[in-house]
């Protein structure tokens, strides 16, 4: 019998991240200071980041050890599972063999906590004693709540207030795990008041609520941290493609395709970086697609200059793939897919031809989503079901054409906090954000 | 370093379900006609479930093969982890040795699906096309759901109408995987339309919804399905405790208690059952312990008396602990264990002295779940919740007593559905429906 999931056992678990700067052809252009726009030295980010996370943005060794500390909460859902979509294949009648590596088992349901764990304990080794970040539809700022927890540390959130007040089970599980949330935009901090006072009604926005908890961590002497786009945030993912790499060896397969949904691209990146270097050392061609939506296109439709992580212009400026900071995506139910901007590493590796980008319409994505749970009975979280989608169109391209390929997914969540976006999309009230097709 | 999780490899995933009715001292009494009150032949049951459960219902083997058919879609989630709660052991400064067994990683977050698949299994093989059941809060109905897609059934569910209204998440899961939902009380069953008639606006029950699926099933051909009571539920719970056996001998460690929750049974009856048996080989005493909600105190408070599992008296009668199957529970969110009766193999230990059961008001049982998640990471479902309760207490009086035990959970869903509870709890709204300490 074919198996249907690939397990590694406790001992297997990866004991260092890899770091694909290692790897890079030439650096990546440094980041500028948000006031003067020249180029920033590392040091000068410990105002936000702990040192060693300052560090592991620059660092060119090619694997970083992982803590013990940090490999210790891992353990709680690590390693987690590599899956065979056998029913869903067949479903497609497709040639192509389909593998999930499913992240939806963290306490938290999605791959956040992956860099949450890492970050949360750089900053108690530190001797921080407060994190502020943002968050939007949730996940990252449960994630971080989660990890804050487990090392003792305090958290402010600043949560979009439209989510906050739309989403109101993940703020639950943010305060079950003790991080503390201010609605978005606040009067608690300058940015917070100048949006109120141009509208008091503003239901804020990601960019936003980052000046805010980069405004507050600089003004309390908390530190701040950011759930994606970064370096050392796409280094600490890499256990995800490590992982994936042993259990597609205990399958007997190498990916063709490895496919990842993109927001700021640290899921996608923590998949396919390991397989990237992997390919090279054994001269094989992997394609890699980055799935994100229509109504963010970032890579596809955005331009490559240096740009600034938040409205408020807090952030040191970084050289990615951007709609511009002031950019307000149409309300999508993948809330976790809408940011303007792209992690520098995804950006290069698309310039190099590397990685290829596609834009999905989110009727599209939802209605191979629900194919998905109706043939493997895992429910894909909104997100999720971008790299869902895109790796089907593969698989039906397979079918077409009689050529069999082996197709990895990035399967970074599960659904059960976003059973209302699948309750519109049954009830057809998803609109399509694109023309379609 | 200590292990934080102990898994079993795909091939240490049982193959057998233990039969306790196997080794009990005298057979338990015989179901009754609901018309006529006179001991029921099993045969006469086959018009309700497959004629495969309805042997497994009275089966006196010790051990039941499990199909291969069944074991394919277990693989998907089982064999499941457990874990030790060694930062809950700190945090309480407790000798105890804290274990649970969790069971939140399956594809509808809880052990629902253990025995749903093998229901729909049976009956896709005996020929069935469609089951109906009744859900409350939606764990039994999501999770037959997912079985009756993994093997092409049809399925519908009637659903209290408050909850329908309340729990819009699990209703959506539900449609996801292809159910069909009807709100209970409704106009398409005369047990619905007689309850209509008396009151429009009836909230609805369980007791009547089974009612309803009854009628339906009878009515139209299809079978029935019950998620716990019956011998043959029980039955397909205990791959969780031969599991959890093989991974405290990975431990090695014994559990001194068992410690579950109960609302129908089957979930504490899947964990203690093959430690009951695994015990008595080895001249071992475990101390096995049921938790259930003060508002709904079944066997503390209840009688030992042959009752209807519903409210139309349309069920065989069982002899159980009941409240009356008219006993409608004031509103708590545990909605898992708003049940009037309780497994006869369950009742039958109570009464053998072998399990002790303990009622706790949701009160103290969300509070200690709070402290669970906030030390071990993993939110527990409301009902799950009243097992950590009731082990926390054996924990802090190993505590006081400074006398080192051994105790395992039964970890039976996450809470990521019921954060609306969690939220009430946490903004001091839920009330006692006890007097309390």
């Amino acid at each position: 019998m074919k198996e249907r999931v690939y397990t590694l056992a406790q001992q297997e678990l990866p004991r260092r991240w890899y770091n694909v700067l290692a790897d890079l052809d030439r650096p990546l252009d440094p980041p500028l200071d948000p006031r003067s726009r020249k180029p920033m030295p590392p040091e000068a980010l410990v105002a936000l980041f702990p040192k060693a996370c300052v560090e592991q943005e620059v660092a060119t060794d090619r694997f970083i050890d992982i803590p013990e500390e940090v490999l210790e909460v891992y353990r709680l859902w690590r390693p987690t599972p590599l899956l065979r979509a056998a029913n869903l294949e067949r479903a497609l009648g497709t040639p192509a063999h389909i593998y999930y590596k499913y992240e939806g088992v963290s306490p938290t349901g999605s791959h956040k906590t992956n860099t949450a764990v890492a970050q949360a304990y750089y900053n108690k080794l530190e001797g921080t004693k407060r994190l502020t970040t943002e968050t939007g539809a949730g996940q990252w700022g449960s994630a971080l709540a989660f990890a804050c927890q487990a090392f003792g540390l305090g958290l402010t959130v600043f949560m979009v207030k439209i989510s906050y007040h739309q989403k109101p089970y993940r703020k639950a599980m943010i305060e079950l795990y003790g991080g503390e949330i201010v609605p978005s935009p606040s009067e608690r901090t300058q940015a917070g008041r100048d949006v109120l006072a141009q509208n008091p009604d503003s239901p804020g926005s990601l960019g936003i609520a980052i000046s805010e908890a980069i405004e507050e961590a600089l003004s309390t002497g908390a530190k701040y941290s950011l759930g994606s786009v970064l370096n050392h945030v796409l280094l600490h993912q890499t256990v995800i493609g490590q992982e994936a790499l042993a259990q597609m060896e205990l399958a007997g397969e190498y990916p063709d395709a490895v496919v990842g949904c993109v927001g700021g691209g640290s899921n996608f990146g923590g998949l396919m970086l390991p397989f990237l270097y992997d390919a090279k050392g054994r001269g094989r061609a992997i394609e890699f697609i980055a799935a994100e939506p229509t109504a963010c296109p970032t890579i596809t439709q955005g331009e490559v200059r240096y740009d600034y992580g938040d409205t408020g212009e807090m952030t040191p400026l970084l050289k990615m793939h951007t709609l511009g900071h002031d950019f307000v995506p149409p309300p999508i139910h993948a809330g976790g897919l809408r940011y303007h901007g792209m992690a520098p590493i995804i950006t290069r590796l698309v310039e190099e031809g590397i990685v290829r980008p596609v834009a999905l319409d989110q009727v599209d994505v939802f209605r191979d989503a629900v194919l998905f749970a109706r043939t493997e009975g895992i429910i894909p979280a909104p997100e999720t079901a971008h790299a869902v989608h895109a790796a089907l169109e593969l698989a039906r391209e397979a079918a077409r054409s009689d050529r069999p390929r082996v197709i990895l997914i990035g399967f970074s969540g599960h659904g059960h906090f976003d059973m209302s976006a699948y309750q519109a999309y049954l009830a057809g009230e998803l609109v399509r954000t694109s023309p379609g097709n």
